[in-house]
């Protein structure tokens, strides 16, 4: 259903993207001054701050940065820019890995990080709502004592705002699903500087276009989110979690898929190739068995964990598996999964001042050995360091490619390895990111993943509801 | 959060929907009958067949109708219409409640029940690809030889495009979600005749604006859905259904909130009044127990189903429910959730000649005994016929008010008791269509549920994606 019709797009473009400046008049500047004293910066530390993310982009910084309180403040800032067509960029904690943060075309960084409280939390719902600056593991902290939790986690301890925007997932999303899932209601303030507010607390809704999971995922190019209600849910009374290695990568993705075809409710299902099990434990002073691994964690009732747990020693056993090995305490867990966590900056630090060109294509379950072995397999044959993390029960792994930022060869070859995975996985039926959304780099790719006319739909949405432009422009898809 | 914040718009209307036709020139018509022959037909049977749903509306009927064998059939008659300015209104089976399917402005019924294809069955994926005509009970006969199935089950067998327009769901959405959660992609006919692919077969994504979310529950405003891809799952090992009868509604209301609370997998968790427990028995020939009656469903291994079984008596059992009544074979359960999915049509049967003003608040599961126990206490006290019915695990249910289509005083008793239900699910935080959709019927509602400014950022992406104003006009909100 959604191979390429047409001609390719494939263009990723590390190299320059495409920065037309439009210019911030000095009255504006001066507004926000009068409006926001201390809170609009114009410092370069500040702004340079701002003007990068985890990308491998570089491009120059916003002209100032507003640091909002509350949605009033955010209504404000966007009110000014509308008027004065300048682009706003909202920020987080400017863990994006695609330069959505990055001023591409000029313009202000709206940084939300300050609105970070945690509104209402309604275990009796199991809901909670919150700012968009406030990050998983603070709202994890802040609902503990309530016995529920919330369980999206990419990578970085990410803002609920970024989240939301990026459509974001990590190693829970096997069993919980992700930001599409799990946001309920937003508020947001248009383009035009108008607070808005879709859905509701209701677990389900047929009123209406859905809003909210047209602003999920929209990178901030429809609105700025100053509000969420999410889903949260009970700790699961027994918790297990095991690694388990494997002779071959081969074998263990047979084991995933074997898994999650068989319905097994895991919670999350984890791959890391030998390479990178060598790299974190170097970094994170781990003895994790070197060979093709996966990290699993099981969530239920103690008899239903326990069946759970049978069925995928079962699985992995046949499949050459080696024994479990148990990470049984809370501490152990948590060592295990900050570690998983941490493998992308594990990668980063095992290469001194390289950058991470990252893949993220995601796959139909069943053609998850040949996504992911012939991409892996491309890496090494092409010599480039790079680093090799899944969330395999899901179809999504990803690459990161280690390379000298001050080397054209080596950003050639991730980007020709990076070209051929994605190509790879839609020819496969799936997609070119699974979580960490298109920002700059996947803007060809999305046009080969859904076709020349479905992004044009985008764009005249965009172009509806955002008419002069000015939320965060550029990304997604040129305009 | 979603408390209404300006002057009420609650306006139900079933008395007079706008209508303001909008000619057919009979060069279309000519045209029309040009391309598809006896497939076009202007004959007043079938325009009349095309021209009512299960709404309590009546208005004249499209002035033709258009059998689509293809998607090529589709886009052309979009185009058609497009060039003429010409209403299109896509017809499934007509089980619409909420008059989606008439043609208030004119126009022509597009029926899409002869595309009736299982396109592609995935079941290495868990994936189907269907024709827009098939119906979920065709659907799961036609997979039924893969051990997988396809949950969603709105009472009626609708069809999957009908249920897709809509954001249907149904008994089982409370383990397994409801069509947002269940449809992967689609290939949709925009309003200018073009054909797009939305979504991959992949389990999640960050490709862009969420296309495949804005369309499902569109309602047929954007487009017509002419492929859907789905999640499917593994029937599970084990399957238990039992009933239980309390004394109170109360009761029964407070142990589906304490299940829910609780984090149980129930799979289906319904709720009959006493008065609707009369009605099915009476139709359905069958002799439930005659008080609140629960109605479940749990799914897993024989271990986990055991495990459930056992919470959820002993949260009855405190709530003064009766034991379990066991339906154990597959006859009894079928039987058992045909009366269920019944009850509707056992209701209108109840009252011959009646036709049913039809509820469908959803609120926050700990507000659930709050706005059902006073709907029912109101309708009761009103001494209209009614029925009372409820996806109660999602804090879903519905009220069938059984009027004289020919008493003024009735309709208008009907809509007032609707009304009061309404504000008080809003009040509560829910929203007033769990799973109908708005068409005719909920405009005033949506206004106050979500605000001017969301319904006025609906209307601007209509307006951006069909500026002729052809796809389904009139539905959703005035326009």
């Amino acid at each position: 259903m959604n191979a390429p019709t047409h001609a390719s797009h494939l263009q990723p473009n590390s190299h320059t993207p495409v920065v037309a400046q439009r210019p911030v008049p000095p009255e504006m500047i001066e507004a926000l001054k009068a409006r926001f004293g201390e809170r609009c910066s114009t410092a370069l530390v500040v702004r340079e701050q701002h003007g990068r993310d985890e990308s491998a982009f570089s491009v120059p910084p916003p002209s100032a940065v507003v640091f909002a309180q509350s949605t009033d403040d955010v209504a404000e800032v966007v009110r000014l820019a509308n008027a004065h067509k300048v682009p706003v960029i909202p920020f987080g904690v400017g863990s994006s890995l695609e330069g959505h943060l990055l001023a591409v075309q000029g313009g202000i960084s709206l940084d939300v990080s300050r609105m970070n409280q945690v509104l209402r939390i309604n275990p009796e719902d199991l809901t909670v709502t919150v700012q968009p600056g406030v990050t998983r593991k603070q709202l994890n902290e802040e609902i503990k004592h309530t016995g529920l939790f919330f369980p999206i986690d990419p990578g970085a301890d990410a803002t609920i705002g970024g989240m939301s925007a990026t459509r974001a997932s990590g190693t829970n999303a096997v069993r919980y699903g992700t930001m599409r899932e799990n946001v309920l209601a937003l508020e947001v303030v248009s383009a035009s500087g108008e607070v808005l507010r879709t859905g509701t607390r209701a677990k389900k809704s047929s009123a209406g276009y859905d809003l909210t999971r047209l602003m999920v995922g929209s990178e901030g190019t429809l609105g700025v989110i100053t509000e969420i209600t999410l889903k949260i849910y009970p700790l699961p009374e027994a918790v297990m979690a095991a690694v388990c290695s494997f002779n071959s990568l081969a074998d263990a993705v047979n084991t995933t898929i074997a898994i999650i075809q068989m319905g097994i409710p895991i919670a999350r299902c984890e791959l890391l190739d030998d390479n990178t099990v060598r790299i974190v434990n170097q970094q994170s002073k781990l003895t994790l068995p070197e060979g093709a691994l996966m990290l699993m964690e099981f969530h239920g009732s103690p008899a239903s964990v326990q069946e759970q747990v049978a069925l995928v020693q079962s699985i992995a056993s046949d499949n050459g598996g080696a024994s479990f090995e148990w990470a049984s305490t809370p501490e152990e867990r948590s060592r295990l999964w900050t570690a998983r966590h941490n493998a992308y900056f594990s990668g980063i630090q095992s290469r001194p001042g390289c950058r991470a060109i990252t893949t993220d294509a995601c796959v139909p379950i069943s053609r998850l050995a040949e996504a992911l072995l012939d991409s892996v397999q491309e890496a090494i044959d092409a010599g480039l360091p790079y680093f090799m993390v899944g969330h395999v029960g899901d179809g999504n792994f990803h690459m990161g490619y280690l390379i000298d930022p001050n080397s054209t060869e080596e950003r050639d070859t991730a980007e020709r390895l990076n070209t051929r995975l994605v190509e790879r996985a839609l020819r496969l039926g799936g997609t070119c990111t699974g979580e960490h959304g298109v920002g700059l780099h996947k803007q060809g790719f999305l046009i080969d993943e859904t076709g020349a006319g479905a992004v044009a739909m985008m764009r005249t949405i965009k172009q509806a509801l955002d008419p002069n432009n000015i939320m965060n422009p550029g990304k997604v898809f040129a305009l």
